[in-house]
């Protein structure tokens, strides 16, 4: 009996003692990354010196150029770009969209072209418009009613959803499907009440994809603020239309890269911990939140172990990943590259939900590594990160679990998040630096632990 | 035995059952505040159409009348002021400040004098400047460096604390209380740097307090940015001089007034739940996180009773204190007179930590009543708010205390609050909708279950 008590008591001991040299790291952590982390100055160089980054565009290769240099600065083991062709995408010149009422007064609309939708040509479109709650009602009215109009989808975002991607999720079925849903009936251009959380005047893009079995169809957005006034509008019998032009079209794809650092593994360098987000953003914003915030965390992971000499028993990877907003070819071409040299991919954490107060962690994978992950929630907690949660991953890793690989995403507070999402108010001042910072730091405890404890 | 477990199933039953009737109902609560609620509108016309208010400024005086019409709308049972005499401090002309290296040259510095600080007058102070780091430094220089010269505090916030309040609490002294340490020592004047959690241009102001052992000198603050510089000036040898030149004065103290809107209790109207903010801001901006949030969120938890016709048992009443800036004479007065009239006050609550999104409460009282509070902790879960602690309170309810009432606040996340308090950038923009009016309804449903089962 004493035996056993004593085993059980150094066990026991030992763990507390694991606990407690786990919970002096993760400080130690996180007192580096909120006093001398740079994720902060990164994500000023990304959204005021380069600005917007959409895939293909100059300065999509200007952000590749300087994360590289980033992570090079920080002396890491390797730092390389991993090719991969992008769709190309062009706005053209800025979009308008006006109410055409019976008398000839107009009211301009702040509008914004879908990602990937075609243009109008110069001539742009002008019908009558049918507005429509859902693809309930869309369908309800059908061919009869739709043809040679354009549909408008009035969706509002569920403000009674506490966690906003729920809502989003629901509304971005518009968005995305809306304009061949629409076309299939005949019409002939598409308007989606902006995916956003606020009402006010700033459009919100986002990307879109036509069902080739339907004819393609110009597709925008409009502010919410707009989407109501239209609404109204079109309650009143007064006979009215909408005008829209856009000079979007889709060129042919071109050569562009993933950027990855990396931190050898001393004792497991084929095990491979990856930690990224989105270098490519939509061309109205900086990007700051979406998705500027997660590459730059990213490379704050490699900056706080080079910083503090932790040397990690397994190998650290941080991707910007290439074209997640309209075409996720970066992500593609990671997984492949993965799968074609028969790498051993342990874990993958995407931050991709805006650079906000960290809540928690998403985690998907085999049932004991999620488990051994929930084990190590009370180390967050002094964080107020208390919100360990099953289902994880994100848009460019999400493949990787054919690999076998346990998926994870940083979970931020989302209120903020869908009133900037895709809109021209999505810039730095946007983002708090100690909001980006801590949630940094608690990714960088993450990589730590499963790094030290393998899954 | 058969009969105990038929009790005991039919008591968890029927515990089951209140849980389920409460989740219901503060759920109910919380879609309308997201939905319908008016708290975001509220704060727009306290930023927007009344601006900074100063107790004793007109502006303070137009709050008044505001949020008097604001509960009248809403036909709660009774809206009355409570007068009291608040100290009326004028910032009077902008103030300027510098340093002058010895060819001449000037670099300027943003400056903001302290509240309820004397002024310079015209000719301004111009002397050396003494950096220290603290009081241990301070007391250590003496007289006899200090003397003639102005005593410079750069503390900066700790950034490692996760609660930024306790960083705020850390530096606060140097604010309150270095000008008359200062003085101690034959110090001609005080430089304080900003209370802030970032690093920019702008100056915090904020209250400071004269101890009458020792002479009044004037008391500024400057921007981090310029803290940064003057001390990195200082450090270099050449010669140099700080000039600052401040207006302000402390005029006679004024008539001014809480603001208290009441639904009357249906059962024990005589039991008085209290929920609150101040209603008096800084002079620099305009106040929306410091504290209009706080105002519009306790009429918004009146609008919410009402809208959902829910008739408590006991009464409501939501106040707008005045005066906690600098003087704290409105929550003196609500005290007194709840004192002088024999009151019964079993809770108060006070939102003044700014209007983000909600992460607990803090709940002080008697050992009972915070165990009741703590055990509804698993309604408030699914919110994202689960930390509730003990230690609560606010600093208008604080005298409450000795009526034996359980004081309580809402607890926000505090990340970016030191960003912009007390600074020119605390504006109505600096608030997000949602984040506002979830804390709302939190704060509405704590009131709906302390009002249903006591305390």
């Amino acid at each position: 009996m004493i035996k056993i008590s004593v085993t059980l008591l150094t066990f026991l001991f030992s763990m507390a003692v694991k606990a407690q040299d786990d919970s002096t790291m993760i400080k130690k952590i996180t007192d580096d990354v909120l006093t001398n982390g740079k994720a902060y100055e990164y994500l000023r160089v990304l959204c005021k010196d380069v600005g917007p980054r959409l895939s293909g565009s100059p300065q999509a290769a200007k952000a590749v150029n300087v994360t590289k240099k980033m992570m090079e600065d920080l002396k890491v083991d390797k730092v390389w770009l991993q090719e991969c062709m992008v769709p190309h995408w062009v706005r053209g010149k800025k979009e308008e969209a006006k109410i055409i009422f019976k008398d000839g007064k107009t009211y301009k609309l702040d509008v914004t072209a879908l990602g990937n939708s075609i243009g109008t040509g110069d001539k742009g479109v002008k019908a009558n418009v049918i507005e429509v709650k859902n693809f309930d009602e869309l369908n309800k009215l059908g061919e009869k009613v739709i043809k040679g109009n354009i549909v408008f989808y009035n969706f509002p975002m569920n403000p009674t959803y506490i966690n906003t991607f729920r809502a989003y999720g629901e509304s971005g079925r518009y968005r995305f499907n809306g304009p061949s849903q629409a076309a299939k009936y005949g019409a002939v251009g598409c308007i989606v009440r902006s995916l956003a959380s606020n009402v006010n005047d700033y459009p919100h893009t986002g990307v879109m994809g036509y069902n080739d079995s339907f004819p393609k169809i110009p597709a925008v957005a409009i502010s919410t603020l707009d989407a109501n006034y239209l609404s109204t509008a079109l309650k009143n019998k007064t006979e009215k239309q909408v005008f829209f032009r856009t000079n979007c079209q889709m060129l042919d794809s071109v050569k562009s890269y993933n950027v990855i650092g990396e931190i050898r593994g001393t004792e497991f360098p084929d095990e491979i911990i990856t930690v990224g987000g989105h270098l490519d953003s939509w061309d109205l914003a900086e990007g700051a939140h979406d998705d500027g915030s997660g590459c730059v965390q990213s490379i704050e992971v490699l900056r706080v172990f080079q910083a503090l000499g932790i040397k990690p028993k397994r190998t650290i990877r941080a991707v910007m990943f290439m074209n997640e907003e309209n075409g996720g070819k970066g992500g593609d071409k990671y997984y492949e590259e993965a799968k074609a040299k028969g790498e051993k991919h342990i874990f993958a954490m995407e931050s991709d939900e805006g650079g906000f107060t960290p809540r928690g962690f998403g985690v998907s994978g085999n049932k004991e590594a999620v488990a051994k992950i929930m084990s190590w929630a009370n180390l967050f907690r002094p964080y107020g990160v208390n919100d360990i949660h099953e289902g994880g991953g994100g848009a460019d890793i999400g493949d990787l679990k054919n690999l076998g690989t346990v998926l994870s995403n940083i979970y931020p507070d989302s209120q903020r998040y869908f009133d900037i999402h895709h809109a021209a108010t999505d810039t730095f001042e946007a983002v708090s630096e100690r909001e980006l910072k801590l949630a940094a730091a608690m990714m960088a405890s993450m990589i730590y632990l499963v790094d030290k404890y393998g899954l």
